[in-house]
């Protein structure tokens, strides 16, 4: 670590250290040294964003200091688990002071709401990349796996789908308002934290929605060795996404959009009612059932049916 | 995660997972799930090398994949930790499979020798880039820091310094041979993981020499409250280093180059002998004494003194 590195991270990140999991050793040494309560185990994720690829050139340092950290957020609630620490290592091209002003306010306003711990980090020269890695807590071996989806069982999806990548396409042709709900879907996305932590003594399986639902979803098929039908008219949709879709001329679309950081996942059948009642609070969706035959079938209004193999990268229709 | 990012992880990550203290779930899940035996600690350690600023362009992508990791090892062992587990973000210009393949073999290589778990990472697409987040184990309670050098404690470092630095600039000049010792230790070098370990008991404070010896231990210096001086001539040097000072007319200048990954480490003065009887088999050298008198002073054989107050970045001579 440099000395500019150094002052870098004292000047705009030490002093916004948080109670509670507080590091014993946080920034500042070598390492970061955590306590791991004994009836606990750590889950751990990585998740890198580059510019002009995961997000927008000069994009807003506010909102992208919110996004990197939702995203990371994001992939702990798949999992069920309690975020507790986060290292940052941000890449930029030169110390724009006023830049990692916002872009620490924007982290940290989240950092707080979930009493996550910024415990370390680099930070380099180079083209704009950030690069986080996340720690969480669960239960010791209770965990949201990808591969335990079983015949039978109920898929749901949170919120909606397909507003961020709506919010994308309006941003790209410069119809940036963070008032419009779609573009803060994309640029100002909700990790489903408290959700996932929920759904621990029920689903099956759980996953986020990055790559798009038809994506997602068939990496819990094929991790559990099932296949699924989706009932297309229960797909939750806001109306922005329904004018989209009939402007567009593809009914489809909401399936390959990514970016949503919306939770999808299982619950034995005979659990539905009770989580349902449990999850009031939250907007959950039973979109339709896991099946012993391989492959994700949407069940259309006319009764056909169509298959979506991948989703975002490769688009088959049967 | 991309389903392309999920294929290439398959192909040259996951194959090559370890025994020992294996992730309960490692890559392919949303995260990693860790069991931390509950006599231990995390030490946690994140870096960043970008292509053109912590590596030459078109750098050997073998020796690359070594040395990334032996960076972030170097982290661990400045803290006295056992490593145990890594995360690996790379963003690439393009998907080069050969690259990908020298690549992971010097990284895997490497990992197994010190029983470095992958748990998992990103690959994304843009300039050359690699993060890790490398997690180790400390015995509950017990750690290297910056922060508690005492006066009169000895002052040592390991190895020799300066080899790095002329390593690069004979890099940079294309006098590249992996033969010769300098050029090694630039690209090649070796994180002192067991000397960090075997040194928890002894050892009062303890850094990394990664960014030049007087700017690390002026690090242990600020953090301890401290000063110290260094006797010149106990400097431990190779001969090339000796006469690359000679030839550029600088005698300063070992103290001012980065890179070396040796640790420089205090121990009180009564437990000296005991300690140089125990690492016999590391190469290690007393170079100096810590001072109440704040500032980093080496005394020259001819009786002058000068001070060093950062190192790297700035370099004072009163």
């Amino acid at each position: 670590m440099s000395l500019s590195e150094f002052s870098i991270i004292d000047e705009f990140f030490k002093s916004n250290l948080l109670k509670g999991l507080a590091p014993e050793i946080g920034i500042g040494d070598d390492c970061a040294v955590l306590d791991i309560p004994n009836d606990k185990q750590l889950a751990v994720s990585t998740d890198t964003l580059v510019e002009g690829v995961h997000f927008l050139a000069n994009s807003d340092p506010y909102l992208l200091g919110g996004k990197v950290l939702a995203v990371n957020l994001s992939d702990l609630a798949a999992m069920g688990a309690q975020p507790a620490w986060v290292s940052l290592a941000i890449t930029l091209p030169v110390i724009n002071k006023a830049w990692l002003a916002k872009f620490s306010k924007g982290f940290f306003e989240l950092a707080k709401h979930h009493h996550v711990h910024l415990i370390g980090g680099d930070t380099t020269q180079g083209p704009l990349a950030i690069t986080l890695t996340i720690m969480g807590l669960l239960p010791k071996g209770r965990r949201l796996t990808r591969s335990n989806a079983k015949v039978g069982d109920a898929i749901y999806v949170s919120g909606t789908i397909g507003n961020a990548g709506l919010g994308l396409q309006k941003a790209q042709q410069d119809k940036v308002s963070i008032n419009d709900d779609d573009v803060r879907a994309y640029l100002n996305p909700q990790a489903k934290v408290e959700l996932g932590q929920l759904l621990l003594p029920f689903a099956t399986s759980c996953i986020d929605v990055s790559d798009g639902l038809s994506a997602d979803l068939n990496h819990i098929l094929k991790a559990s060795g099932v296949g699924a039908t989706i009932s297309h008219d229960e797909l939750p949709l806001s109306d922005s996404v329904r004018e989209h879709r009939v402007r567009i001329g593809d009914d489809l679309w909401p399936y390959s959009t990514g970016d949503d950081y919306e939770l999808c996942f299982t619950i034995p059948s005979d659990m539905s009612d009770n989580v349902e009642r449990t999850l009031s609070d939250h907007r959950i969706t039973k979109i339709g059932v896991i099946e012993q035959q391989a492959g994700l079938r949407i069940q259309l209004g006319n009764a056909e049916r169509v298959t979506l193999n991948k989703g975002y990268e490769h688009f088959n229709e049967q």
